[in-house]
């Protein structure tokens, strides 16, 4: 090194001097912001985020044969959340402020603590997750292609609920398995149980290509045998293929489900098949067996269009349709503005095979994840 | 720069060894606390806010044809906040941990995301928000002269709903103008819908003299037609004025408003007057088209003496009135103990014009803002 | 200093300028995590803390007359809270985020603001804070030996309530007394009062020997006149002594209650003794008398087996008992994996003393304080 570096060197130092320092008593720290805050020790003994999304939504559903006519601007999710570790042991609290699905302010999302020790091939998490199950539905509501999920996975695959997992990753598979409350967070009583599981592989993985299989199984048992006619058990499994190649992007997945009542077992299934195009050349993310948002690779933005087809049992809610045997299509147009803003339109048309009956909904919505 | 700085400026590097550093992977981090927490980066491109506030009030209210007589020692207001922004896109989500009139933990109070990217003359807020309407309205709670605002701001404006706004402002004038769900977030429909609007301006404006004027409009269509009696549309405007010299402040807003149903118009109106005196000196900030509140210019904190006269149609509920044709005046001290906390008393005395029938209040509040 | 370093303190100055600096406008800051998020200004005028903690409890329950044979998975507090403070003044906002005992999410728990301006002999809280009565009720719930208080404590001591307390310490001794609003935060009305006062003090206190006796008193008055059966007046005191020597702790306390009606009084007593060993050797904590979580030494963390028997009035609802004259018998280990995680088994077994009907309780604990 040379002195004439040291004037520049001290300079550094008076500037410094003028605004106050900020320092720590014991490990350095990293901090960070994108709107959200993150900092974490140096060392990787400690770290804390406190994070958070805004959805707010537009949509007009139309379903003809019910004559339902709405339009509403309405918060689709507001979630805070805090998030941190402190060597082995990790926590997420994740709450709602608001929430257009029946959830009110103050409710958990995820609400869970993990043990870490045992290193990324198996992590223990005990609390109010997300069963492992489904591809579409293990990716996060601000992450998904289309501003809804498919109302195949709304139906077939579980969510969240209070539970213990174990769970872990190599370069290109994942597996959990888990013991869930059934009826979830907060009933009396935990007889209502459920045992889920998934593995995913990705034979081809690099930083353009995917290729990504997965599989779930749930089986649930509702302890309860005074009513013949009530459903007893449930058993579900589902099969995922995703594949990605430069900016074009596809999944599909495929449920199937039994219901057992001491008087009948009801059988039904569905699937749905998504594709889409990133017009400005970025490549869908993938971690860890599911998607991320896409990430825009210049100041200006990136641009996504994408179509999904779905067909089979499931309740086509959000086009006003009841829980039937039914298609439905969506078109989708994405704006990534940046990494943590999101302006999304889409466009769906669902029919119920047996009577008919058709709606149609047109949503737009405005994200901001932090 | 001479030789001997040397030993000092190695000597501050040794002081920062021994305390841990605290870096950033990206850009320069200014970090700040005064009770909450703000970080932004050097180059404006991110920042994160974690703030609140909370009101404890005690209050006695006496009304005496009704009999009331209670005294009160609740919450007033408890609220947290994060906000921030990245790039050209901003948000804010406030929710309640407790309030007195009616909201639950964890409710939305703003709830929006903003697009700053077209500059101060254009903002486009996307969310649950205030509608622009009423000087006294659009003051912050924390920042009000009076520890309630007058019965008519709280008859007349329409406070926070779901919407879009477009807003800005100059060197000394404001507008805002936005489309809203008038029945508030949260419903199913979007028929019951709002315009309203605001501009300001301030043909005096320096540190310690301003003029203020402001108007304000808004038309509200409720989508029922089934009760001849109900209410179908709502118009209905404002206009304010504010003068500020030094120590010196006084504000005044009149309402007026034409409720329309099919079989009768109804019209009504009502004004405040209120006048203000910082006995230790300070001077009312004021800020793109609204007041801030008092920040003592010593340790030993700012007083204030405030009073109000009212007269006109509202809802006198805070000294036990019912909406009516009526005045009330009010009298407040406040004491500012530093930037955050507030101290303050108020007395509010008010008659039915009609019956005669009087109430009055004692409250006194605590505040901690942060 | 040799000038062999100044190539060394060069380089740091180059390490740290490639990554960005995080600097302030004002006073120093220290920062500091372990899963939540402290920052402090040097000069001690401002502070900010994010923090919280998160019980996910597995219990069985089994009371053999009533035939209750339960199980469940469930969170048993998640909470989260943001403290501060600037000058004299402080605050806290605690809400929940979910509760087994009835609190909704958004709830507040701690919810007040402090003056400290009077120093350590006087500081006085206004809001929602916990009544200074009980040692067992004032050791914080992530802090107290056994998974959940005896049964007693739960039925004497008053928990949280919106009140006005004035409180101070010296070395060895504390005190507090307080007005609160019986009823609960949210009551309209403020003539259910109550009066509570506590006082410790420590003869003997040193690193690892503590001895503490404490009293305190309660007066509360309900203001129903239209039942004669309504308790009118309720009078508690209890009377607390703990010991620690080394790695073993000990404490009791007896609670006496009178209720009156105006037909008659009722007295009521109970008390329970709890006495633990630390088998890693550490010390449990005491600070302004109350107690503090066990600090593990060693990464290995720490163990500690704790037995409770306490006996008299109460409701052992943990065990499936009503509130009764009765016993009940308590064992616990736990495993203190760091500062912030606690692991926690216990075993209760009540006992009705009339009818002799008997209930048991296992559970197990995962909590995350941060």
């Amino acid at each position: 090194m040379k002195k004439t570096l040291l004037p520049l060197a001290i300079a550094a130092i008076a500037t410094t001097a003028q605004a106050g320092t900020v320092t720590t008593d014991g490990a350095d720290i990293k901090l960070s912001t994108k709107g959200g805050l993150k900092a974490a020790t140096a060392d990787g003994e400690a770290s804390v985020q406190l994070g958070g999304r805004i959805q707010w939504d537009y949509d007009a559903t139309e379903a003809r044969d019910d004559n339902i006519d709405r339009e509403d601007l309405d918060i689709r999710r507001a979630r805070l959340f805090v998030a941190g570790h402190y060597g082995d042991w990790a926590y997420k609290a994740q709450f709602n402020i608001a929430e257009s699905d029946g959830a009110e302010g103050g409710d958990a999302e995820d609400l869970y603590v993990r043990y870490t020790g045992f290193g990324k091939l198996a992590n223990i998490t005990v609390g109010k997750q997300k069963e492992p199950f489904g591809l579409e539905e293990l990716t996060s509501s601000k992450d998904i292609s289309l501003l809804e999920r498919s109302a195949v996975t709304e139906l077939y695959a579980p969510g969240r609920n209070g539970g213990i997992q174990v769970h872990g990753n190599g370069a290109n598979w994942t597996y959990g398995v888990g013991f869930f409350e059934a009826g979830g967070d907060g009933s009396d009583d935990f007889s209502d149980t459920a045992m889920t599981g998934r593995v995913t592989f990705a034979p081809v993985k690099s930083d353009d290509m995917v290729v990504h299989l997965g599989a779930s199984y749930t089986t649930r048992d509702a302890d309860i045998d005074s009513d013949p006619a009530t459903t007893e058990e449930i058993d579900a499994y589902n099969l995922e293929l995703a594949l990605v190649t430069g900016p074009f992007h596809a999944q599909a997945e495929y449920f199937d489900a039994e219901e057992s009542t001491e008087i009948a077992d009801v059988d039904s299934d569905g699937y749905y098949v998504q594709a889409g195009w990133i017009l400005t050349g970025e490549t869908r993310p993938y971690k860890d067996g599911i998607f991320k948002r896409v990430k825009p690779a210049a100041d200006k933005g990136a641009w996504e269009v994408v179509l999904r087809y779905e067909s089979g049992f499931a309740q086509y809610s959000d086009v006003g349709l009841n829980t039937v045997e039914g298609e439905q299509a969506a078109l989708g147009v994405n704006y990534y503005a940046n990494e943590n803003v999101r302006l999304g339109l889409s466009y769906m048309s669902g029919e119920e095979d047996v009577t008919g009956s058709e709606g149609d909904e047109f949503r737009a919505r405005l994200q901001f994840a932090f």
